[in-house]
C-alpha cells in the first residue's frame, strides 16, 4: 500500500489530473469514481488505483486486474473530487482519425470552437450520444476533453462518442463540406430559424465560445447561419443547451 | 467604508449568502456581480454593497442609489465567487401567487420535484425564458432558487420568469389540471415519444431529481408519460437538458 504523497506514482497521478500537457505527452488520462471505472472499456485501462476502504468493500471488482492500493488519505490528496469514491483509472488515449470518422454517410456532427466550460463540453458529449451523433470535432482552444470535470460530465460518453481534436479547424470544416456535410453556424444573427433546414443528410452544427460565440472567420465558412428563437429579454442560451436543442431537432427529423 | 469582517452588516450578508432559512425569514436574497446588478429591477433592490475598487471604477453606476462601501478584502470574504466583481445587492423577494399565474391561458409550465443542482435549476429558468414559459413551479425539496449559484446561472431570468414554490406539489398539479393544463411526466419509461403530443394548449412538463427522476406518487398524477429517445448506451440526459428539449419542442409547435 502506498502511504506517502511523495511516492513517485502518486506524484505522477496528481500531475496527470491537473496538467493537460502531461496527459498529452504521456497519451494517458485519469477517470475517477465507480461509475467511470465500470464504464471504461477494459482494454483501455493501464492501471487502477484504489483506496484502502474501496479495496475492503469492492475487492471482487478488482479481481484479475492490475491495481495498486493507496491509503485513504493519500487517495483523497490525489482525487479531483471533494468526496472521493476511492477508485481511479489510468486510461490510454485513443483518438479517432478524421478520415475514418468521415466514412459515416449522412452523419450528424458537432464542431466546437473555443468552448471553455468543462461541464458544457461533457454535457455536449452526453447529449450527443443520446441524439446519435457521428462525432465531435474540437479545435485546440476548446477545453481539454481529458479534463477530469469534462470526463465526469460526459457520464461515460467519452468512450462511446468518436471525437477528433483538430490543429486546423478551418481545414477540417472544408473536409467535412467536401464529404457532403452541410455546416450550420449557431449564431445570434442567424436569419434562418433552426427548425427550417433539412438535417436528414450529412449535417454539422458549429458551436462557439460561451461568451463570444464563433469567430467571424469560422462562422464565415458555414453554409448557413441558424438561430434558436428566444422570448423574453434573454441574450443567449447556454452553449450546451443550444447544441442539445439543435442535435435533438436533427434527431427528430431523422425519426419522422 | 467597512473594513472589518466582524461588522454586523457584513455578518448579516454572509449569512444571507450561505443560509436559505435566513433568506426566507428575512424575505431578501443576494445577487452578485455587475451583470446581475444591472439586471435587477430598481424597485427590488434594498441596498447595494460595493468594494472600494468597484466604487473607484464605477462610481457613476451607483449615483443616486443606497450603497455602502466595503474594503476589497472584506468584500472578498463575503463574496460567493473566487474572483469577485465587487458589487452585490440585497434584493427583496417577490413571489407570484399561483392563482395569478394561472390566469395565463394556454401557458407552458415547468414543474420541478427535488431538482438538486443549482446550475440545472438556473439553466431551466434561463432556457424557459427563451422558450416563453408562463412559469416554474417548484416543490420545497428543490434546491433554493435564491442560492447564489442558481441565481448566477439564471443569467437574470429569475427576475423575468414567474415562479411559485409549493408546499403541496400534488395539490398544485391538480390545480393546474383543473385550469386545463395537461401535465406530462418526463419519464425514462414513458411510452409516448416527446414530440408526439400537441403542446399548443396549456402544457406542463414534470421534471424530477437528477439521479432518481420523479417519485412514483408524483409521476402517477401526470396525464401522460413522455420519453426523449436516446441512442447509444446512455441511461439518461441531464435534467436541465431534458427540460430544455421539451420546452423548445413546445415552442416549436407553438410557432408552426
Amino acid at each position: 500500500m502506498i502511504t506517502s504523497t511523495s511516492n513517485a506514482q502518486v506524484k505522477a497521478l496528481s500531475k496527470l489530473i491537473k496538467n493537460a500537457r502531461a496527459r498529452r505527452q504521456q497519451q494517458v488520462y485519469i477517470v475517477e469514481g465507480i461509475r467511470m471505472f465500470r464504464e471504461t472499456p477494459e482494454d483501455r485501462i493501464e492501471k487502477i488505483y484504489a483506496s484502502e476502504s474501496f479495496v475492503k468493500e469492492h475487492e471482487t471488482l478488482l479481481a484479475g486486474k492490475d491495481w495498486e492500493m493507496l491509503s485513504d488519505s493519500v487517495f483523497a490528496s490525489v482525487s479531483d473530487t471533494k468526496t472521493p469514491q476511492g477508485v481511479l483509472c489510468l486510461v490510454k488515449m485513443r483518438e479517432n482519425r478524421l478520415e475514418d470518422m468521415l466514412q459515416q454517410k449522412n452523419g450528424l456532427w458537432l464542431i466546437l470552437e473555443n468552448v471553455q466550460d468543462p461541464g458544457n463540453l461533457g454535457t455536449m458529449f452526453r447529449t450527443g450520444e443520446g441524439a446519435g451523433i457521428a462525432g465531435v470535432i474540437m479545435d485546440r482552444s476548446t477545453v481539454d476533453i481529458y479534463n477530469p470535470k469534462t470526463i465526469r460530465s460526459t457520464m461515460g460518453s467519452i468512450f462511446r462518442v468518436p471525437f477528433f481534436i483538430t490543429e486546423d479547424l478551418h481545414e477540417t470544416i472544408r473536409q467535412l463540406q467536401n464529404a457532403q456535410v452541410s455546416v450550420y453556424a449557431a449564431h445570434l444573427e442567424g436569419s434562418v430559424c433552426y427548425d427550417t433546414p433539412d438535417y436528414t443528410k450529412g449535417t454539422a452544427f458549429l458551436i462557439g465560445n460561451e461568451g463570444n460565440g464563433l469567430t467571424k472567420e469560422t462562422a464565415a465558412l458555414a453554409d448557413s447561419y441558424i438561430r434558436i428563437p428566444m422570448g423574453g429579454q434573454l441574450e443567449s442560451l447556454n452553449a450546451a443547451m443550444a447544441a442539445g436543442i439543435l442535435m435533438y431537432e436533427a434527431n427528430r427529423q431523422r425519426r419522422v
